[in-house]
Parts: structure tokens; C-alpha cells; sequence
């Protein structure tokens, strides 16, 4: 017991010392993960899971509400079928893992381990499209993807992760442009309102874009150290797969035409991000939306009597209307305080023998750490507003954070020595020219993190070469 | 539109000729399933892949009931960890893709891809179980596996497919077994009240026992064809992996022991298990609580004034409490209808002029081909009522086909001319020798499914030597 308590109490590294220590500090104390014997894998724990169970549940029931239907696709690409898209397998080829033997034999042809599923699908689509009847598919898959990593991090980048891959496949480019906007907007939702994360919307600049695709546009968020953070992607195919793999259907005009594809797809990245755009130094601090316990009892001095059937009567009071535990181990209060603050949970509540005389509990919220005195006959109306408080202001601290760590610039002298001093997101215009985004990276380390919809006028130059420029865009360092 | 009207209307082959090609028909033409390019994996269809969210959503909340957690745990096993238990890897090694090489760089050590994944949780669980405290741990995980199977057949067997499999440890033996059976229990519940699916609960021989296991329990079920098909099975390992991992806790008199293990899986074999059990030779034919659609409401003459409107009065008065679907598309009443037998569902409403005027419409059931005319006032009482009488209904006719092919056997040759001329479930004494069941294979082709829990004397000699036996076990033909 004495070790188990231990584990807790023992602080964890604070952000403004070492953030990527403090980062994996709150993945390893808060339970989210373990790390695995295969170098680049996790294991997503039983806390960590719950998390991306609660991000399943709202993304899929939208993707569904919008005519989306799940798949599931074979794991494994033939070598062949990946390379019929010619960006496309220069893109991911070097990253894939390789299977080369079915048991004791060496097999024909080597497969890889999906690293994503657009061959896969295309595939299908073509087995299965004929006709403008049978358009648009609009077809999801929740899964696991391989990319073998050098350099990886816990949610972050690591060689196996989670993620749904969305594919559509459309009569005509319009509704396929439509649909890539579309999911767009339902990630910057699900971030905005779900994780209390706000995002910029816009597009990748060709540089940086999806291998294949004709467009991608993105959500990107910034991170408490100042760094992006791609958080979700929405990429346009036009109709370039469907050339590559002959995906082709009669429409009403009695014309065989190629259908216009999109695909998209968020990841367990989403829990990084939840890390690291609340967090603090006590650990993790979830939005009460994707909290796995939004509100956590806590019993004082419980062997007194009546104190734990008041906990218990409290518990099934909330109990269905509030996702809500009670913690009547053995530990000390202040143990339960810290293990509760380290996971993050929003709302904790006490109750102890003074309480129940005067028919009351403390509230304690995990954000602010502000406490509330409330009496018993109004807690279940008064939780349920502290909750959907804790997630607005959950949200606007969030945005002023971005809004501080957003910074105008007009020349290169500026662009570097603000990353130097205070990183964040870099407003900037730029030409277009795709050298000036590499002599950014190599001045600054800064890439370009999406061409906004919100679009500014911060001069008519390009940040880099001067030449005229009509595009503002994001710049910053990103995970 | 002429095609894809085809693609239905046309036949499947009868069971009665062709039981396998039967089988693939209904797989192919109720759009459960589409090939890949790669041997032996499949895609699954939104319509298949419904089916299984349908047994996902139903399983996992009980596993949740019971206290079970989920996780996730990396797709790839080191070779060095998949040998740390001798038996186990002698059972897969021979079955597991390798992966070999990660981008452009062979690996230093090879990773089979997970054929399931004990290995991987010893490994967690040496890392995380220090004292009683921590015990049990009930985990389980959702997945797809890999096994690289020669012969594949869609859903029964195929070279990858989806799973959930619990892993659990416990501090005793008895709580173990006691574990054990518990989830045992859950999948026979599970498979007779929501699969409509009779099964036969008992012990694996050591000969059919999971490699690794100490012993491995079984739910055997009977196929149309007479056909056994094994629908799930929980070990117990005893501290068989807990001593090859060294998971050790130190127990509340101080002592360090050894953790007791488990594990029980069920596939999306069951999927194949539904089609072979309650499929005929129209198609396939849903339990009303595991169809993604329960009712479909086909309007007849759907041009004439007032019949789409009276169509969609209904659908939003069921809506909600039916899982139900309205086919207004511009298809014959007759596709609709071979469409909707098709793919199985439940129950079947047409609505017309004539029924409107009469404020009726007619119910048609799936499984009997019964029709009912019903006053529209108590459309959704008689509709509850039916799906209800439709389970019931469904589950007895399984389990009277069981007992029908259900033969008892005291010799060898009444065995042998049996399984030629009705195949089905042999049950028969056995002395307990594993030559016996090496014996009764070759002269049969029948394997041992299981020794039921429900045991019967038949008499006190083994079918196959004639010694002394106190065994009876049920014998099969098997999927």
C-alpha cells in the first residue's frame, strides 16, 4: 500500500522545466499508457482507452447521423495494389512494415501493414460501383495503422495508433469538395466543443499535403509550449485514384465517368492534444464532455458512521445522469485528492461527518481548483452547471492562450527571434513558392501549418522573398 | 438499374445441393461480405459489419457490467515473447505473419503479427501487478488477429479476423476457474437469447485444449448442414503464463504467488454461425436482436396520393423503439420484397391505397413467411409483440433441429453409419485415452467437440476400445 500511494503522491516534472518530461510524466502517472517491448508501441490502458471509447462514441454517432456506414478493410496492402497510385506510395512506402512470411513460408508477394486504407478501398469501389445509384458511398473504418517511426511519442507519433479513416466516393467533384469540407467542419466541432480545444481551419499548402490528394485542408491547435499540433485532415482527391485504379460509373446520361474521392481520418493524437492544451502540473485536466468520471466522491473520515451511506446515497442520486465513482478505499483523503488530480477528473465532491449535519458537500473543480459549498437538495442541478461551466471556461482558457501565442509578422527578422523568444502560431503572408516555405523551415524550424479560410491582409510581401504575396498564412514548430 | 434489380432476384443455390456454395451465396448476395486481393482476408460489407457493432454493443456492456475494462495492446509480438511459453508457441507459430522489415531496414527481431495476444498481457500485467491490491485485473480488448489458415471460408475462417479477448488475473485458482466460467456463461447467454443459437456448454479434450491452456471450456453449436461449429471458449491457465512471465504479487500474509490467469474470445465467426443456423434457401434470416434492420416498411403503389406520407407516419411513430427502415426507392414491391429476404430482416411491412383505406397494413415475418393483417392503431404493440414471438420462435426451431440431429451411439459402426447418413452431434462414451479420439477422427472424420457440463450415462464402455469409461462426450463433424 505504502508503494502504491507513493506513485501518486510523488510530483510529476512541472511544464516550465522539461515539457516533453512533464508530457510523458502525466501519460505514465495518470495510467493512460505502458510501454510495450516493440519499440514505438503502446499500450492504451484501461483509462487511456476510455478516453478514446467516449471520442468514438460522439465522432462515430455524427459520422452516422451524416449516411456514414462502417467498414472493416483486410490489414494488409499487397505491394502492388499500394504502389497503383504513384505519390501515393512514394509518401508512405518508406514508412510501412513489412510482412514477408505466412508461417514457415516466404510469401509471393510482400504485404504491408496499412499505414491507411485509401488502395484498399479503391479497390472495393471498384468491384462495387457501377452506377450513379450506388453513389455517393460514404463509408468509415475504426482501426489500427502502421507507420514505422524513428523518433515516436506516447498519442503523439508512435509506429501503431488508433483512428477512424473516412472514404467517399462521389458523382461529381463538387460533392466530393463538399464532403472533404464537410468532415472538416465536424472535426472543428467535435475539438472545439467535445475537447475544449479550439482549432484554425484551413488548407495544407502542396508541400505539405496528403500524398495523392488534390487538396487537404486541416484543423491545427497549439499546444501549452507554443507548438502545433495537426489535430485533424480532410484531404480532396478529385478524381486521381479513381483514374489509378478504374473507378469508373454510368451516370444519368448514360456516360461512364470516374468517381471523385475523398478520405479523413482523427487519431489518438486527440488524446495528446487533450494533454497538452489542458494540463498542468498537478496532471492531466479532462473537459467534462470526454471524461471517462466527470464528477469523483470522495468520503471523509468514512469510518465515522453514516458518512459512507450518504456518499453511497449521493452516488446513486447522480448516478445515470453523471458519469460518477465513488473512491471508498482504504487510502487517505489526500492520497484520493492527488490520484483524482492527476487523472484529471473535472468535479470532485466531499462529504464528511461536518457536512451531513449541515446537509451539504464541497465541490472542487480540477481546472480552476475553486471550491463551492453546496447543499444536498440542489447538488444534482448545481453539478450539472459546474460541468457545463468547467467546459466553456475549459474552452475560452484555451482560446486565450492560442489568441496570446498568436503573433503577426512582416519579416523574417521578426518570424525568428519571436519563435526564439515566445514560440506559438506565426501569422505571415506568403508568396506561394514552395522555396520560401523550406527557407522558412531552415531559418526558424517552422513549417507551414495550414492556409486559413479566415484569411488577413497583413501586408502584400512574402514574409521570405518580399515578391507579392496574397496568402496569410500559419507558421509554428508542430509535433 | 436492370443489373442491380438482377443481382437480386436471381437465386441462391438451395442448401439442399450445395451446402457450402449456399452458404457463400448468402455471404456474397446479402452484401455481408466482399473479396480482397488478399488470400483468405475479407471485407466486411456496412451490412455485415452492422451485425457485428450489434454483438460489439451487446457484449461489451456486460463485459462492462462484470467489471471488465478495455484496453489496447500493440498488433506486433517480439519472437523472443511469443516463446516465453513453450506449449503456446508450439500452438501458433506455425500459423503467424512475420514481419520482417520496418521502411527500408530489416529488422533486428522478427514480429508476428498478433495471432492472439496472452503474451502481450503477461507482459502488461508483470509490469503493473505488484500486490493483492491490484488483483483482479479484468481486462479485454476488441481487435482484429491474424492466422495464416490455408483453407478459409468468409467468417469462419479467415486469415485475419475480429475478435474481443478478455485476459484476466487473478490471486487464487478458484477465482480463476470461477472466471472461467463466468464468461463462459456470458457467451451461452449471449449466443441463445440474442443469436437465437442453442449451444452445448462442456470441457475441450487435453487434445482440443488452447495451446498454453491448463483447460479450455467450450460453447459448441450445430449447423443446418449438421455441421458443428465451435461459437467460443474461455481458458483457464492457471499459473502456467504467470510462471513463464514471473507475474508475481505479494498476497495479504506477505507471500509473493503467482497470479492465476484466464482468457475467452468470441470471432466474427459468429456472423457465419448466424447464416448457417437460421439462413434458408431465400437467404439469410436475422434474430430480430441482432439485426441492424428489425422491421422494413415496402409502400405498394407508393405514387398514389397518401402512400409515402402513411409510409413515413409510421416510420416515425416506430422510430425509436424499432430498429426500422423504409425502402421508398423506385425499385418493384417484388425486388423489395426478395431484396428484404435477402438480407433477412425480421419483419416486413406493406402499406397500399386499399390498406390506408382500411387503416391496416400487412405484416410479414422473415422466418415463417406468416402474414398478419393489422389495425394501424395497434401497429406498434403488435410489432414489439412479434419481433419478440420471432426470437422465441427462432431459438426453438434451432433447438429442435439440435435435438433432431442429436444421435446417442454405443458402438463404432452405428457411430461411422450416422455421420454418413445424417450428419450432426454424436454423443458417446469415452475411456478419456487420446488415441481413442486420434482413432475415432481417422474412422470418421468426427472430432471430440466437447465433455458437457450436462453429463448422461449411456453406458460404461468407451465407443472406441471398449474399456472402462465414465465419459460422455459430444462428437462432430466440424467448421
Amino acid at each position: 500500500m505504502a508503494q502504491e500511494q507513493k506513485k501518486f503522491v510523488e510530483d510529476i516534472t512541472p511544464m516550465d522545466v522539461d515539457f516533453a518530461k512533464w508530457y510523458t510524466d502525466i501519460v505514465k502517472k495518470a495510467d493512460l499508457v505502458d510501454y510495450s517491448h516493440i519499440k514505438g508501441c503502446m499500450i492504451i490502458r484501461p483509462y487511456g482507452y476510455a478516453i478514446w471509447e467516449n471520442i468514438q462514441k460522439t465522432l462515430d454517432s455524427k459520422f452516422k447521423e451524416l449516411g456514414h456506414e462502417n467498414v472493416y478493410m483486410p490489414m494488409f496492402i499487397p505491394e502492388s495494389l499500394l504502389q497503383k497510385e504513384k505519390d501515393h506510395v512514394e509518401g508512405f512506402a518508406p514508412e510501412v512494415a513489412w510482412v514477408t512470411h505466412g508461417g514457415n513460408e516466404k510469401l509471393q508477394e510482400r504485404l504491408c501493414v496499412r499505414p491507411t486504407s485509401e488502395t484498399l478501398f479503391c479497390d472495393h469501389y471498384k468491384n462495387i460501383i457501377q452506377s450513379y445509384r450506388d453513389l455517393p458511398k460514404l463509408y468509415n473504418q475504426w482501426c489500427s495503422v502502421v507507420r514505422w517511426e524513428k523518433t515516436t511519442r506516447p498519442f503523439l507519433r508512435s509506429c501503431e495508433f488508433l483512428w477512424q479513416e473516412g472514404h467517399t466516393a462521389h458523382a461529381t467533384a463538387e460533392e466530393a469538395m463538399e464532403e472533404t469540407k464537410r468532415m472538416l467542419n465536424v472535426y472543428a466541432w467535435f475539438c472545439e466543443n467535445i475537447l475544449a480545444m479550439p482549432v484554425i481551419k484551413g488548407q495544407k499548402t502542396d508541400k505539405e499535403k496528403f500524398a495523392g490528394a488534390e487538396s487537404t485542408f486541416t484543423i491545427e491547435s497549439l499546444m501549452h509550449s507554443g507548438i502545433a499540433l495537426q489535430a485533424g485532415t480532410s484531404h480532396n482527391f478529385g478524381d486521381g485514384f479513381a483514374k489509378a485504379f478504374e473507378i469508373q460509373f454510368t451516370d444519368k446520361d448514360n456516360k461512364l465517368k470516374y468517381v471523385h474521392q475523398t478520405s479523413w481520418g482523427v487519431t489518438t493524437r486527440l488524446i495528446g492534444a487533450i494533454i497538452m492544451v489542458h494540463g498542468d502540473d498537478n496532471g492531466l485536466v479532462l473537459p467534462p464532455a470526454v471524461a471517462p468520471v466527470q464528477l469523483m466522491i470522495i468520503p471523509i473520515a468514512q469510518h465515522k458512521p453514516g458518512v459512507l451511506e450518504k456518499a453511497n446515497d449521493i452516488y446513486n442520486k447522480l448516478a445515470g445522469n453523471v458519469r460518477v465513482k465513488i473512491d471508498d478505499s482504504d487510502k487517505s483523503p489526500g492520497f484520493k485528492f492527488s490520484d483524482q488530480e492527476m487523472r484529471g477528473i473535472p468535479l470532485r465532491l466531499e462529504i464528511g461527518p461536518k457536512d451531513i449535519e449541515n446537509n451539504q458537500a464541497i465541490l472542487a473543480r480540477r481546472d480552476t481548483g475553486e471550491k463551492y459549498t453546496v447543499c444536498l437538495d440542489e447538488i444534482a442541478t448545481k453539478i450539472s452547471e459546474l460541468l457545463d461551466t468547467i467546459q466553456n471556461d475549459m474552452f475560452n482558457a484555451a482560446k486565450k492562450h492560442v489568441e496570446e501565442r498568436t503573433f503577426s509578422v512582416t519579416d523574417m527578422e521578426a518570424f525568428t527571434k519571436q519563435l526564439e523568444e515566445t514560440p506559438g502560431f506565426i501569422k505571415a503572408m506568403w508568396c506561394g513558392d514552395e522555396a520560401c516555405e523550406l527557407k522558412i523551415k531552415d531559418l526558424t524550424g517552422a513549417s507551414s501549418r495550414c492556409i486559413p479560410f479566415e484569411q488577413e491582409k497583413l501586408s502584400d510581401k512574402c514574409v521570405c522573398c518580399g515578391k507579392p504575396a496574397d496568402k496569410m498564412v500559419y507558421w509554428g514548430k508542430a509535433y
